[in-house]
This record gives structure tokens, C-alpha cells and sequence, in this order.
């Protein structure tokens, strides 16, 4: 027994918080977990989980229109906006009840409180203003939408948090930025009817994945009616007089919309979190200095997730807080494993990637082999929407593996999961010869695409 | 130069003869390929295609009501039959098309006409009677729906060759048969509106498959409000006298139907081939006989495909194929792998499958770890759909290799295709584990059962 209150306090209640303190508590540790707002963090308040739910709702029309090719009729369709925010609601009320029960069937105490850290082992529960003691402390308070405070008229603007519950569906709306939370709101919106925009200061949105993925959505989504302006950005926003916003941009457009939303990256949540106190150093941007175990420079501190700005995604969180159990409680130091890790985009048509793009395979190796398959579903041969699946392996030359997966189109993200396990168990191309194709997929593309499209030795295409 | 008509003739213009054709005439060879019917074989024509494209149409149902729990409203739909036919055919057209095209792209001759041999090295063309000779022939003539003549009153009854091309939409349909098509049929039916019972000799349908997937589709089926009747046969099928069709079962049931579907096996295309006057052998079913290089008994003939009844599935034809010209027209000799092929089912909800099913790998390992997750999809959340994905991986406890994975739900077939990689390049479990989640996925639950949830140890479950 410590002379703490606490074996391990953790600070945030998100998915890196949640399961590292389930799993401390579920070892009998004494636990409490803080969280100032509701449980389950970005990930399932206002990140992954409404989003997709949002993903859903958006993609009804194309089936509605896909439905006339196969023979069915269908009759005047509307949306209720309420109806799918108040069904969103309900749905997070539910996982948020789990991820707490979860936590308290694990024996953990709940504390519904900012916490903040009066030194290396003490916290303030700012509720109540008493201070706990802990052994160990994890800070997992992830991150939130930067909101872009040096733009006239920034306090007119939405960021992904307003944008799921918003009162009423906007008529139009301009997104600004290129990263993947701009790029799937701009397909969630203009699927549910609205007038889209997507302003990004780039050359190409999404511009570090690979060529044919950001290339081949950026097509489709104009193709879908998106409007897409790069390099340019955002300088002022404005009311207009007739109601609605003006966006003035730095190349001399006015956008007249009614929504603005900033999708301008995000920011750890470290302010006021009492780090200096604690000794716990962070970065020029305000994330927390951890080494390979996610420990900070003060050693019984740990920062898990977004806070850590390594790596913003929830399973990636989720396995630092695993990695964290092993290494304090069960006498087993593990390193998180950064390499490799398959991620989705979840635009319309949908993004599946891991690995290397061919841009980076390129500098990396030698030589590489790029396998390239562009097909229309089978799908779309009756609905008659005109889209595209693009499908790349990327191989270096000298030892046969596949060194990046790349998928543009329906189910990329379910396919992205699995070619992951491929690539972690540096499974080769002739691995990928030699299984039998599934009949009729889309997946079978990735197994039977024989021979090279091109190779490109030392940079240049051969 | 020979002093044959051909260098290789090839009977059945199907996915297997049609790839043997276009490979052997892209090497040069004098090929032709002779085809009775319409050039595609069963895939294309009345099979994997068809078949798929229908899945798709009775999926649309499932849309419009889903859509609700999203904030849609529809209208009233309807369904029209005759036009899901006619877009099917103009499909099947333009498939066919392709085939025909990339055979005479290849230099091959192509041929419409039944084709018989005479003898080992002669073939008779039968729309026109002439005879050609050829130096090697393949035969790759395919299967077709038994018709099973001994049941009294089959000949009122279709198979899957009519479902494709029913002149009205059955209100009730009864179809016999617990494999793949008899499956797939019911669900297809089902969701364009019609009434439907499976009726199957055996206690579960899809017997050869694990009992998760075959339990799960059985119940999902049953809870849509399709009727399965298991351990029951027609034993008779007769005109109804106000109209339709009754089927008599031997438990002495009588069901009034519109239509009556038999899905009771398939046959090789053998008969009137001329096989006896090559000197072929086939077997007791009609089967031609060939090695582990698809060579007949004369060694100059090859069997591909479905007439051979060793898998019947087009990517398995077509890679027959492939290791044929790889051995008779490259100096390579090399064996079809018929090991761990990954398949689907595309029921709703699908099965995706490859390797072996709990019960083969308890009879095969001593000790196994059986992983398994059943859980509601994110989608239903919304939707309030009652379904619920399965997923099972069988792992091998001393190898630590995956032996068997099985995915009921959405996109298995896709998941089955990728899944199939891993178990070809003989993944263990641990590269399963170390694989990051791809989140809001299905297909990470895969990834993320770090622990069995049961283990079999010399069949006793512990």
C-alpha cells in the first residue's frame, strides 16, 4: 500500500484515460478517472463515432438514386436535420453510459471534474476544490478544433464540434482546410443537400497520402458537385446584410454562405492543466514531451493520445494506454508501435490506406513496383453513377513486399483494416499472387493484379 | 508449325476456357475456342454476376427503411421486375462483349457453335458439321443446374438458369436445396418482396460451413421473415387448380407457391461431348478425370473448371487455366493450389470465409483457440435494424497460426478476400494482434480480440 490516495489518477476521460484506467482498476489498482466534460472523448462525443453515424445518413440519397437502375421507384424523399441530430444524441448517450459503466464495473471511481495538477503527485478536483494524491498520474486530455483565433471573424465560424448539432441544416456552407476532417464533413454535407465549398490553402487536399488516392477524390467529389478551391484561404468572414456570411479570400473571391466551418488542425489540451507546477514539459505547440513509453520528462507522469500530438487517432491512443498497463503495472516495459498503422478517410467514395505512398517508397527504396487497378463497381454498372475504385500496391523491387495498400471507394476503410495485418506481417507480393480471388468483390482487384503497372528505379518512372 | 488445324482447341467459352484461349493466343498459338451458347459461361451469363447484381436489388429495401432511423423520409416505393431483368441483360451483353473481344484482341478463333470430339485430336464443329483437328485440346464445358428428373413434377419447377429470367415476379417462391444458390436465392427473393421458403433435406443449410456462420445466417434469415424448413424433401410437385404450384414434403406438409426453385447440385457438362471417342475418362458423376495439372488421361487433353468437379468457383477455373499455359506453352509446370481459397456467400447478411471451420480444425490440431465477437454493427445502431455480425478466427495453439477465419455481416466477402492474404502467407495471431485498429471499422474487431474466447483441446472444449 502507497501512502497516496490513488494508485493512478488519469486525467480525461477519452478513449486513452478510459482504457488505461480500466485496466489498471481491473488489476485491482486503486483508480480514479476525471473528466470535465462527458465520457469517451473526441472519439465518440464529437469525432468517430457521429461522424460515421453522419457518414450513414449522407450516403441515403445515393442509394435512393442507385435504387432506379435496379428496377425500384421510389417516391419524394426529405431529411429532418433534428431527427438525425436528436438519433446522433441518443446514440453517444448510450456508448458514453457504457464507457462509465465500463470504468466502474472495473472497480474505477468516476469523478465528473476538470482536474488539474497542483504538483508532480497532487491534483485539484476543481469542483470541489479538494486535492488527491496519486502514485502515478496519466494525463490523456486529448485534443480540441483550433479555432483559428487570428482570423477577422473567426467568432462567426463553426468548427467540427458545432457542426453536429447544428439547429438547422445551413443552405450552403464553405469548409476550410484539406486534412481529413474537412474533407468529410464536405462530403457528409453536400450528401445530406447542402450547397458545399472547400477552401484549402494547398495544392491538392489531403496532400500526405498517396497521389492516385487525393487525386481520385478530389476528382469524384467535383464530379459530385463539391466545389473545390486550392491555394487560396480564408482571410475575413463577415455577416452579411442580407443575413448569411461572406467569406473574403486572400486571391479576391467573396463566398456568400451561411455556415463557415474551420477545419484548420487541432491543438493539445494543455492549458491551465497545472503542468508547469507538476514539472511536465510540453512542445512549441503545447503537446506533452514524452519518450517511446509515453512518459514524460517527470517519470511517474505518462501522456497518452492526442494530448502527446504523436499520432491523433483512437486506436492508437487506446494502444498507448494498453502499452502504459504493461509497462507500469505488469513488469513488461512496451513501447507503443507507431509503424505501419492503417487509417481510413471516410469521404465519399471512401479511403483505405497503409504503408508508404508511392511518393515516400520512392526516396525510401531503390526500386519499386506500382500495381494500379482503376475499375467502375460492379455496382454502378446498373445504378449508372459514374465513379471510379482505384486500387495500388506499392512494392519494393528487392524484397517483394508490399510496402503501401491504397483504396479509393465503397468498403476502403474494411479493406484497410485487413491489408494492415498484411503489411505488419511483411506479407510480399507473390503473398498476394498466390491467393484466390473472392468472386465477385472489389477486393479481388488486390489479388489479381499480376503484372506492373510501372516501376520507378532511383526516382524516375521505367 | 504442326500439322494440326490448331494448336489449341478449346471447348466451353467460360471463365476458364476463355482465359486458357486469350493467354495461349497472346503467346502466338493457332487457338480456337468454340462456345454453344453465349461466351461468359455460367459467371457472366446466369451465375456470379447475375446473381450479384439481383443481390444488389434486393438490397435497396433494406436502404429505404434504414434511412429512417437516419432522418429520411421515403415515399412510397415500388418494384419493377421486367426492367431490373432487361438492365441485367444489356449487363450480361456488354460482359459478354469483352470476353468475345479480348479472345479475338488475343488472335483467337472464335467460334459459336457446339464443338464434340471425334477422336483424341479431332473436334467437329456441329452448326456447320466440319471437322478440325488440333494438337491440344481443353475442355472446360462447365456444370448446369441438376434438373432432378426423378422428382414427379419437376419439370414445372425452374432452377437457378429461369430465376434470372422469370417472366413476372413470383409472389411465393419455394427453394430447394441448403447450399450456396439455394441460400443466396431465398435472400434474393425475400427482399424483392417475395414470399419465401427454403426447404432442405439436412439439419442446417450450408452444412459444410463453420456452425457460427451457418447458425447466425440461418437465424437472420428466419428473423427477416424468410420460412426454412430443414430435414423435410418435396416429394411431389403439382398444379394447383386455382392456379400456382402445391408441393407435397415427405414430413407430408403441403405448401401452395407460386414458383418452385430446385438448387439440388450441379452436374458437369459432359454428355454428348464425344469424351468416349477422345478415350476421356470421367467418373461416376459424369466428372472428367484429371491430375493435379488438370490433365485428362490423354495426356495432349486438359479439364478445366467446373466439368472437372474439383471447385466450383470462376477464380478457381481461372487459375486452372493459368497454370495450364504456364505448363503446356511456358516450360512450367505448376499445379493449381487449391488450398485455404477463400469464399462468399452473398446472403444477407453475407458470409465471408477461408480456411478451416472450428469443427475441421478440432479434428485437425490438438489444441485450438477459437476468437470470436458477435456484436451489432454501428449502422443498426441508427436504424434499429435486429442484426448482428459474427466474426471467428480458429488459430492453430501451438503454431499460433490462423487456421480459419469467418465473417457474417456486411462487406464478408470483401473482408473474406483479404483475410484470404493472411492465411495464405500463414499469419500467425500475433501479427493479428500487432495490426492497429482501423476505427469506426467492423473489420478491426478482427484485429482487437486479444484474448480466446474458448479454447478446444482434443475436442473437449476448456
Amino acid at each position: 500500500m502507497t501512502d497516496f490516495d490513488y494508485d493512478l489518477f488519469v486525467i480525461g476521460g477519452g478513449s486513452g484515460g478510459v482504457r488505461a484506467g480500466r485496466l489498471a482498476g481491473s488489476l485491482g489498482k486503486k483508480v480514479a478517472v476525471a473528466e470535465e466534460y462527458r465520457f469517451g472523448g473526441t472519439c465518440v462525443i464529437r469525432g468517430c463515432v457521429p461522424k460515421k453515424l453522419f457518414v450513414y445518413a449522407s450516403q441515403f440519397p445515393e442509394h435512393f438514386e442507385d435504387s432506379v437502375g435496379f428496377g425500384w421507384q421510389v417516391g419524394e424523399t426529405s431529411f429532418d436535420w433534428k431527427r438525425l441530430v436528436a438519433a446522433k444524441d441518443r446514440e453517444i448517450s448510450r456508448l458514453e453510459g457504457i464507457y462509465r459503466r465500463n470504468l466502474e464495473n472495473a472497480g474505477v471511481e468516476v469523478l465528473g471534474t476538470r482536474a488539474e495538477l497542483v504538483d508532480a503527485h497532487t491534483i485539484r478536483l476543481v469542483t470541489t476544490g479538494q486535492t488527491v494524491t496519486a502514485e502515478k498520474i496519466v494525463i490523456a486530455t486529448g485534443g480540441s478544433a483550433n479555432p483559428h483565433a487570428a482570423l477577422p471573424g473567426h467568432e462567426l465560424c463553426i468548427t467540427s464540434n458545432e457542426a453536429f448539432d447544428l439547429p438547422e441544416l445551413p443552405r450552403s456552407i464553405l469548409i476550410a482546410g484539406g486534412g481529413y476532417i474537412a474533407v468529410e464533413f464536405a462530403n457528409i454535407f453536400h450528401g445530406l443537400g447542402v450547397d458545399t465549398t472547400l477552401i484549402y490553402r494547398g495544392k491538392e487536399i489531403l496532400s500526405r497520402f498517396d497521389r492516385d488516392m487525393r487525386q481520385g477524390l478530389h476528382r469524384a467529389m467535383e464530379e459530385k458537385g463539391i466545389r473545390i478551391i486550392c491555394t487560396d484561404i480564408i482571410e475575413e468572414v463577415r455577416k452579411a446584410p442580407a443575413g448569411g456570411l461572406v467569406a473574403r479570400t486572400l486571391e479576391g473571391q467573396a463566398l456568400a454562405v451561411d455556415t463557415v466551418m474551420l477545419a484548420l488542425g487541432r491543438d493539445p489540451n494543455t492549458q491551465g492543466l497545472g503542468l508547469e507546477a507538476a514539472g511536465v514539459e510540453v512542445n512549441e505547440k503545447g503537446a506533452i514531451i514524452v519518450d517511446e513509453y509515453s512518459r514524460t520528462n517527470v517519470p511517474h507522469i505518462y501522456a497518452l493520445g492526442d494530448v502527446t500530438d504523436r499520432v491523433q487517432l483512437t486506436p492508437v491512443a487506446i494502444h498507448e494506454a494498453m502499452c502504459f498497463i504493461e509497462t507500469e503495472f505488469k513488469n513488461n516495459p512496451t513501447k507503443p508501435d507507431h509503424e505501419l498503422i492503417a487509417t481510413a478517410v471516410f469521404s465519399q467514395p471512401e479511403i483505405g490506406t497503409v504503408g508508404l505512398s508511392e511518393e515516400e517508397a520512392c526516396r525510401r527504396y531503390p526500386e519499386i513496383e506500382v500495381y494500379r487497378a482503376e475499375f467502375r463497381p460492379m455496382k454502378a454498372t446498373l445504378s449508372g453513377r459514374a465513379e471510379k475504385m482505384i486500387m495500388k500496391l506499392v512494392v519494393d523491387a528487392a524484397s517483394r513486399k508490399v510496402v503501401g495498400a491504397h483504396v479509393l471507394g465503397h468498403d476502403a476503410g474494411e479493406m484497410a483494416q485487413l491489408l494492415g495485418i498484411t503489411l505488419k506481417a511483411g506479407c510480399t507480393k507473390d503473398d498476394f499472387d498466390r491467393t484466390m480471388a473472392v468472386h465477385p468483390t472489389a477486393a479481388e482487384e488486390l489479388v489479381t493484379m499480376y503484372q506492373p503497372s510501372y516501376r520507378i528505379r532511383k526516382g524516375e518512372r521505367v
